[in-house]
C-alpha cells in the first residue's frame, strides 16, 4: 500500500469488515456478499449511529426520484434516460500494481457503485461510519440525497491490457484487437490533461452533487492502485435516448441529438451498440465501446457567423431543428436538395452517407471558465457507444470536411473497452479475469 | 468599438433597433422603454421568424417552474431562494472607454437581464433573430428551457471608482469609503484569476445551462466595453435564505449554512444586509455589499481525518448538524459547554462571539477537475451580502485561529457594491451616474 500522507485512508475502511481469504479484499468479498439483489442492500443502512443520529439517502426526502439498478445484462448508463449532470473520471493504475490490485479495486468498485446508485452510502456503515475514531467510509456531500438517477459505468482502456511497462495484469493477450488508441484525425489538438487513462467512470445523475460525490468516492476507494488522471465535468445533455426527451441544445444553439439511436430500439442497439457473442473477444458479449472526446467551441466566433451561414453550417434551422431541405426536426433530411450543403454536418454524420453507420451518443456540454483573453472555455463533453470503434472512426473521417470545423477544436480523446453488466455475486470485468 | 476578429458582434445587434439620440445606446433606449412591467416584455416573443417556426422559451414546456421579477427594491439573487446552480462572473471595462460606454452597458444588461429572468431571449427578436443575413442576437442554447428561477445580480468593484488610470468614468469621489480591496487575510492564496474585477455579474438558475446562457449573453452584450476577467461555476447550493430549504451540505460532509439570515426576517436584513438610507453614500441606499472568497478545500486530506476530530473542528455533528453541546440541527449552541472546542468553527463564526455580527451566505460548491496529483481541483465559492464590509472583514479576522483553516486556502477574492434594485424605466447603478 502507498503510504502517502495524503488521499483516503483504505485501510480504516476495510477494518470494518470481516477477514478475507487473500487475494480478495474484504470488502471486495463485502461486495460479492451483497451482490444478491438490491434488497439486500439496504442491508446496514442506519447502523453506523455515531455522534447524533444515523441518516440514510434512502429514507431522507422522499423525492420522486429515479433509481436505477447497476446488476443487469448491461452496464447503466448507455441506454439509461440521460440524466441531466455528467462527471466523467479518467483513470491511471499506480505503479507495481499487480493483478491482484486490479481485481479487488473492481470488487471495491462494484460494491461501492450498486450502492450508490441506491442513493445508499458508500459502505454499510452508513452515514457517518461505525466508528467515530476512524475517518467515515463515505464523504457524506450527499447525505440527505436520493439516488437522483445515479449510474456508474466502467471502462477498461487499451493501456491497462498493456503499456511501455508491459502486460501488468496479465491480460495483454485479452485486449480487443479493436482497443487502441484513436488515430489522429485533422484537426485534434489533443492535451494529455483530457486524453487516454487505464480505466474510466462515467457518473451521470439529475443531482450534479451526487454525480461528483459518487467519482469522489470511487477515487477514493482506488486510493494505492488507481489515481484520478483527468476528470470532466458537464451539463445539459446534448443527447437523447428516449423518444419522451425533448432534443437539448449545444452550446451553438442548436438541436444536438435528433437521430440518435434511442433504447427501446432493440433492433439498433443489437446491431451498432452491444457488443455480439460472435464478436471477438467473448468477454466483451454484451458490452459495448466509449469514445470520449473533449470538443472545444470557438462561441465567441460562432455568434458572429449570421444565422443564414449556421444553418448552412448545421443542415437545420436553429429554431425547430428541422432539415433545411424542408419538414419538422423529425423529417429525414432529403440529401439531393439543394438546401442542405453537401458539406453541411447533418449531411457528413448522417448514416444514409455512411454505409448505416450509427453510433449511441450521450455527451454534455461544458464550461470551464475562461481564459485569458475573456473566452469561455466551453464545449462539448462528446460520448459515444458502438459495437466497434470503427464506427466511430469512420464517421469522425467522414466529417474531415464539416463545415463546423472551423468552429471547434478536440482537445481531448479517450476509448475504453465497457464490459457487459454485471451479475449478482459477480463484479465489472469478471469476464475478463475468470 | 474594438474591432477584434473574435466576440460578439454588437454593431448587428444594434442594427436591429432603431435610432438613439446619442449617448445612449439604441438598445439601452429600447431597454429603458419595454422596463414599465413584466407583461411588457413579453412584446416581441415570436416575432421572429426565421428559417422555420419561431420559438419562445416562455411558451416552451408548461414546466412549474418560478421566473422572478427584475425590477423591484432590491435586486435579485439576494434573498430569492438559492437556486440550485451559480455561474459568477467577473469584468473589466476594456481601454479607453468612458462613462456613456459605462452607462449604455448598464442599460443594455438591464434590458438583456429583465428579459432573461422572465425565460424570454436577449433581445425582442426572438428565438433566432430578425433578419437571416445578422447573427443572431441570442446565442441560442436556452430556447426552449424555462425562466428557471435565473437572478441576475450586477456589482460594481472598487477599481470601476478608480484604478491606475485615474477616474475613468467620473465616479470616483462617490466610491463608498467602504468598498476597497479586503485586507489579506492568514492564509491567503490569492490567483489573480479569481480575484477582483471592475464589475461582477451572479447568476444563479435552478438549471446550469440557463446560469451559463446569462453570463454568455452579457459578457456578449459587453463586447468592446467589459471584456470576461474570470467565471466560476458552482453548484449544490450550500446555504438555505429560506426555512422551507433544507441546510445544503459542503463538501467537507456537514450541513452548511444553519444560522443564516433567512429571506423573510426583514429586521435581520434591515440590520444586517440592506444598506440603510442613513448610511453613506446616498446612492447605494437599499443595496448590499457582496464579497466572493474562492475557498478550496484539501478534500483528500480532509477525508483522512477521523469522524471525532472532523466534528471537533467543526462544532457539529456530522449526521444531523447539531451542535456538539446537545440538541438538534437548529439548538443554540451552548459555548459553556466543553462539548465545543474553543477554536471550531462553529464558535469562531458565530454571532454571539462576534457581537452580534451576521452575514446573509449564498456560496455554492464547485469542482474544476482535478490537478496533476489527482487530487480534485474543489471547495466552496463562498458569496455573501452584508450592510458593511466590516462585518465581513471582522468574521475573517476572527477566524484566524478556525481549526478548519489546515484543510482549506482562499484562492479568490472580489468585493462589489450591488447597487438597490431597479425601478422599471431605469437602470441598474442608476443613481450612481444621476
Amino acid at each position: 500500500m502507498n503510504e502517502s500522507s495524503t488521499g483516503a485512508d483504505v485501510d480504516s475502511i476495510e477494518e470494518s469488515t470481516s477477514a478475507a481469504p487473500s487475494g480478495l479484499s474484504r470488502r471486495g468479498l463485502l461486495g460479492l456478499a451483497l451482490g444478491g439483489g438490491v434488497a439486500s442492500l439496504a442491508v446496514g443502512v442506519g447502523a453506523g449511529i455515531t455522534g447524533g443520529v444515523a441518516i440514510g439517502r434512502a429514507r431522507a426526502e422522499a423525492e420522486a426520484q429515479a433509481a436505477y439498478e447497476f446488476f443487469g445484462a448491461h452496464q447503466a448508463g448507455i441506454t439509461t434516460p440521460v440524466q441531466e449532470h455528467l462527471h466523467f473520471a479518467s483513470f491511471d493504475m499506480m505503479p507495481r500494481t499487480d493483478r491482484d490490485d486490479l481485481v479487488t479495486l473492481l470488487q471495491d468498485w462494484t460494491y461501492a457503485a450498486s450502492r450508490m446508485m441506491q442513493g445508499l452510502e458508500v459502505s454499510a456503515t452508513g452515514a457517518v461510519g461505525g466508528d467515530p475514531e476512524t475517518p467515515p467510509d463515505d464523504t457524506g456531500e450527499a447525505f440527505g440525497l436520493p439516488a437522483s438517477g445515479l449510474t456508474i459505468t466502467i471502462g477498461f482502456g487499451p493501456s491497462l491490457f498493456e503499456n511501455e511497462e508491459g502486460d501488468r495484469y496479465g491480460i495483454a493477450a485479452l485486449r480487443p484487437a479493436a482497443l487502441e488508441r484513436l488515430p489522429s484525425f485533422l484537426g485534434d489538438d489533443l492535451v494529455p490533461e483530457a486524453s487516454h487513462g487505464d480505466l474510466c467512470i462515467q457518473a451521470c445523475a439529475d443531482d450534479p452533487q451526487v454525480a461528483v460525490h459518487a467519482i469522489r468516492n470511487l477515487s477514493r476507494i482506488a486510493f494505492g492502485r488507481a489515481k484520478l488522471r483527468w476528470s470532466q465535468l458537464g451539463f445539459g445533455k446534448t443527447s437523447r435516448t428516449t423518444s419522451s426527451q425533448a432534443t437539448p441544445r449545444n452550446l451553438f444553439g442548436f438541436k444536438d441529438g435528433t437521430a440518435n439511436i434511442l433504447a427501446d430500439d432493440a433492433a439498433a442497439l443489437d446491431a451498432h451498440v452491444w457488443v455480439s457473442a460472435s464478436d471477438e473477444p467473448a468477454w466483451m458479449s454484451g458490452g459495448s465501446y466509449l469514445v470520449a472526446r473533449k470538443i472545444a467551441m470557438l462561441i465567441e466566433t460562432w455568434d458572429r457567423v449570421r444565422l443564414s451561414e449556421q444553418e448552412t453550417i448545421i443542415g437545420r434551422d436553429k429554431g425547430e431543428g428541422a432539415p433545411l431541405s424542408g419538414g419538422d426536426e423529425f423529417t429525414a433530411p432529403d440529401f439531393s436538395s439543394s438546401g442542405i450543403d453537401p458539406d453541411s454536418h447533418v449531411r457528413l454524420a448522417h448514416p444514409d452517407q455512411n454505409d448505416g453507420i450509427r453510433i449511441l451518443r450521450r455527451g454534455f456540454n461544458y464550461v470551464n471558465g475562461n481564459n485569458e483573453l475573456g473566452r469561455l472555455d466551453a464545449g462539448l463533453f462528446f460520448l459515444s457507444y458502438q459495437r466497434d470503434p470503427e464506427q466511430f472512426i469512420t464517421l469522425q473521417r467522414r466529417l474531415a470536411t464539416d463545415r463546423m470545423n472551423e468552429y471547434i477544436r478536440h482537445v481531448g480523446s479517450g476509448i475504453w473497452a465497457v464490459p457487459a453488466g454485471v451479475s449478482p455475486g459477480s463484479f465489472v470485468g469478471a469476464e475478463l479475469f475468470a
